[in-house]
């Protein structure tokens, strides 16, 4: 949206066909790869949305097949960033270029303005720098060096995203538990205006809690495209410390275990050292009074 | 400063007397407590911005001698929810409000208007509403539930400040480790505009590492006020898993751990079972080969 807004002339190629929505706005429809490159004239800058992994090399190696030197692919995906190297590489021996994008935003930013960090040798980067620019929200762009850092600033974005999260998440669920019933929703409005933790997840998190009427109706599971889970094992490669980034990576897993095979380990041991029952322990007074008064 | 734009007519105590520029802007001094009950006319609200704790108590005592029934002293400061509750019972019994208003917003806030979570009875929270609101930035107001609540809630949302403290940082220390050098300041501002983790803090972040070039000659101990410790406390009692919370929390204990005596003891047991020297292992060519091209 944000490029037809922009006036800049689009073609597209899309399995399943483009939305009614954007050929309206003038998308030139492709139905192949060839077509594409031949409804563009070069030096053509071509940018991939696709998800990350092998379907992004066997697009790559089509186009490399008919695209003409000094053309540009842009992966606006979530590469890793060590494939967006290798990947640099093997163009530039074909004389293409090759710029990985890490895009932020989500959909509200492909239609109104997304976060570019790009990665690319400078003379690629020049090729895009204004298209990118015209995409992104004013501000919303950096060039934040060689080949694969576009990439991995995307990464560590990613991972800061899911540190935030998993700590506004376990926020809402202590307003929940609280003894006496809050109104969260208020609470969560309140934080949108002067507090420190003022960001767009929480105002994300507030109109989300309203329009659903609390979390009961949502489901627990949290999928993810695994990204972060590549971060987690760069930062041992890179012997960076990042428990709080690593943990909440976790907790999605957690999110997703349902059948907790852990927890009956421990219940196994416990049972065999201690005796100690299975299942709950029936409610103790003293535990529903300290939860009832806080004690420092 | 706030409370002068807004007309407020303020008479204010504090321990070695009031700044020039608040005296400049009209505040009424007072040099004792007694003296500061005596220029209010009633029914009183007194603000109080002390430290957590016993002294929080000693100034209540002492105010609750010279107030007169249905005065209203209003706690800003960071006291434990629990201690909020017993206040406000107590002081209930002596015919005066309490009501217990968490804070957010920093220097700033209290300049150009802060982020109020406010506990009380509705009596009470009817007599001061109109002053916090007038503090308060627009829609930084809410009146949480009974007395506690307002703490409460403050304490929350100071956990998920810890959060994500600690996620930006451990972002910020893999953008420092990437085997290239980024522009460490320019990728933070471009998360600024337009990216899912846009946020007050990221903002900080990137103005802070560009005033101080980087974060080499910033001291790596981070004190705090110890609150986020009885968040952790109160989750545990709840029954609330918080993670991410807990973590960096203890985060914030690693950075003042200079001596690591558990890293010492990891040392000795693993040179017990495994020969493994002290100290660091000679550089391996393998690891610097992996980190510097990325391996999903």
């Amino acid at each position: 949206m944000q490029a037809f807004s922009q006036g800049m002339r689009v073609a597209g190629y899309t399995l399943g066909g483009a939305s009614k929505e954007l050929v309206d706005c003038g998308l030139v429809e492709a139905a192949t790869l060839e077509e594409l490159v031949a409804k563009l004239a070069a030096p053509r800058a071509i940018l991939l949305y696709i998800p990350a992994g092998s379907g992004v090399d066997e697009v790559i190696e089509q186009l490399a097949g008919v695209l003409d030197p000094g053309d540009v692919i842009v992966d606006g995906g979530n590469s890793y960033w060590g494939d967006s190297i290798r990947r640099a590489e093997r163009l530039g021996k074909r004389r293409l270029y090759f710029v990985d994008a890490g895009t932020s935003g989500g959909v509200d930013g492909a239609r109104h303005g997304a976060c570019f960090m790009v990665g690319g040798e400078q003379a690629a980067i020049e090729r895009v720098e204004p298209i990118l620019r015209g995409l992104a929200i004013p501000g919303g762009y950096v060039h934040a060096g060689p080949p694969g850092a576009g990439h991995f600033t995307k990464l560590v974005h990613n991972g800061i995203e899911f540190g935030m999260l998993q700590a506004i998440g376990e926020g809402v669920a202590l307003l929940q538990a609280y003894p006496e019933q809050l109104p969260v929703a208020d609470v969560l409005r309140c934080w949108r205006h002067g507090s420190v933790i003022r960001s767009w997840l929480v105002d994300l998190m507030e109109e989300g809690y309203r329009a659903h009427g609390g979390l009961a109706d949502v489901p627990s599971h949290v999928d993810d495209t695994g990204e972060v889970n590549w971060l987690v094992g760069d930062a041992l490669r890179l012997e960076v410390p990042v428990p709080v980034i690593a943990q909440a990576t976790m907790q999605l897993l957690v999110s997703r275990d349902q059948r907790m095979p852990w927890a009956r380990a421990i219940a196994i041991m416990r049972h065999g050292f201690g005796g100690h029952p299975f299942g709950p322990a029936p409610a103790i007074a003293h535990k529903r009074h300290v939860s009832r008064v806080g004690h420092p």
